[in-house]
């Protein structure tokens, strides 16, 4: 015990002096979810907090890659270290797509000032988004003053992963329809920022246009303090693979800190999002602990029997298993 | 306590005579997360099974609930019972939306063999997707013969509320492009049903390859048994507005139904979509448990201060909660 604890103290050194070996192992650690990644998070985290954490969601395809790929440049440009953490979606089809992703990053790989790291989705989306945030600590701690995270997808599930950064950023493209019907219908929350990539398309403006729509729509639900002390959401035009308009994304994202951070939204997001983690990671490793419990039990077998037979509803079957699990005392309803 | 009881056999009795009175009174009490809906479903449930849900799922705008209507139509005429669950998302801004999409519904309000209820969610996906299906449970026990859940998304969460139903259908437009790339991605599952609302568009065709384009990239990843043996999704191309197309759709469900009872999938599927439900109706007590408790808790408020002010990191705060909570004794890491 005294060894392992040891060799994580030098681990957590070297993390801490920005040694990229170590930061790679210690995202394996966390991503594999061993004991010693977590006790490596709880060792490192008092110097956490310090990194712009960007998250970036949008459809497949839009270019999110090249953009975040640009953005590093003017970045490193500028002097700054970047991480990037990219989130995959869990298709065994997936490899190519985000091969190529990584392919559009590759010019930074031997950067010492860029980290990049993917990361598989390997069950519940609730586990990597819990992974996810204990790998942006890490680059966090490691002193990256850059972290973007990035996400595949267009739901609520994928907003949720990067729900822990300091600015969200929507990415899409002129044709990404559904994007924007799912922002009108509040499927999907606003963002901080919103970019339209590839914008050389003649479709653009009209795009923009829709877009301001929705945004004033979703203004009418605030009263006009509320519209007048609220951040406007930008809409940024970008050229991601000829580096056109990146550095007005790099403004409107410098914008959006100052922001939140002269009306003290920084730190109010950063504790509700906490409080979400917390809550979350609770979740996640209650469900697993009944999830294991219940691999090779019997009795659960049984009462799955009377459920599909319809003797027993699942509601039932879950307060019985509730009971069992942890001895709690159940209400009888 | 008996006078409850016997308040409640009569309410399922009602239900179970298909009275549409008890039926809406049911799902409001389902909805309101009242103890009497659940022991209402408990009651109910031994005489569920029978009816045949479909799962309705696809961007916003894409004309889901032109094509409930019409099929509605379809399965009214051959004399067949129905009753349609409307998903709302959660937004303050979507009332309009979904106003115009029960407007579209609205031929079949005064006849009594169609049953129309659009379910709001209140908090937590997990929370809604559980009160979905315990609606559709009532839908059933009450006799409809066809049960239609509808959501309106495009991410893996949407697709959760649906994974009860026997049958999947993405719906899409031409021009959802967002989606064709979640699917290509493997960010969004392989549906059983494939259809291409306002077929009228002159870029459906090239849509359709698209599409087939990914569902055989999807099978690449299959042994050549598998795809033999297994479901070829069917995409169908429909003009909701006009009727056309519905006979085509209405023939490849019950081609699919076909197709999992004479594999044995139905009962494989409803078993796993039961095991899923019965852990997801644990997780979110679990979760609610244990907000509840900590609502007004000082002690809570605490522990996330020391979050917020990086002394404790998330994991740990989480394990100190769990550990709490129930006196569940915690693996020390």
């Amino acid at each position: 015990m005294i060894a392992r604890a040891m060799t994580e103290t030098s681990l957590a050194q070297r993390l801490l002096n920005g040694d990229r070996r170590a930061l790679a192992r210690a995202i394996t650690l966390v991503e594999d979810d061993r004991p010693e990644g977590w006790e490596l998070v709880r060792e490192i985290y008092p110097h956490t907090g310090k990194a712009e954490v960007v998250g970036f969601t949008g459809p497949p395809g839009v270019g999110k890659s090249t953009l975040i790929g640009a953005l590093t440049k003017a970045r490193r440009a500028a002097g700054r270290t970047v991480g990037v953490l990219s989130i995959d979606p869990s298709s065994p089809f997936t490899h190519g797509a985000l091969l190529g992703d990584r392919i559009r990053l590759s010019e930074h790989f031997l950067d010492q000032g860029v980290f990049i790291r993917s990361m598989a989705n390997r069950g519940a989306l609730g586990g990597l988004s819990e992974a996810a945030l204990q790998a942006a600590l890490l680059l966090d701690a490691a002193g990256r003053q850059d972290v973007f995270v990035e996400t595949v997808g267009v739901g609520q599930a994928e907003i949720d992963i990067i729900d822990h950064a300091d600015t969200i950023v929507l990415v899409l493209m002129p044709g990404s329809g559904d994007s924007i019907q799912a922002l009108k219908a509040g499927v999907m929350e606003i963002p901080d920022v919103i970019v339209i990539n590839k914008a050389e398309h003649p479709l653009t403006d009209t795009m923009v246009r829709e877009i301001r729509g929705v945004l004033s729509l979703a203004n009418l639900d605030r009263s006009p303090e509320e519209v007048r002390g609220s951040w406007r959401v930008p809409i940024i035009k970008t050229e991601a693979t000829h580096g056109r308009g990146i550095e007005e994304l790099v403004s409107a994202l410098d914008e959006h800190r100052a922001h939140i951070l002269s009306k003290g939204q920084l730190s109010e997001r950063r504790r509700r999002n906490l409080r979400n983690e917390v809550l979350a990671i609770a979740t996640a490793r209650m469900r697993r602990r009944l999830e294991e419990e219940l691999r090779e039990d019997s009795e659960f077998q049984h009462l799955l029997d009377e459920v599909v037979e319809r003797r027993l509803d699942p509601a039932s079957a879950a307060a019985t298993l509730l009971e069992r699990a942890a001895g709690v005392e159940q209400p009888v309803e």
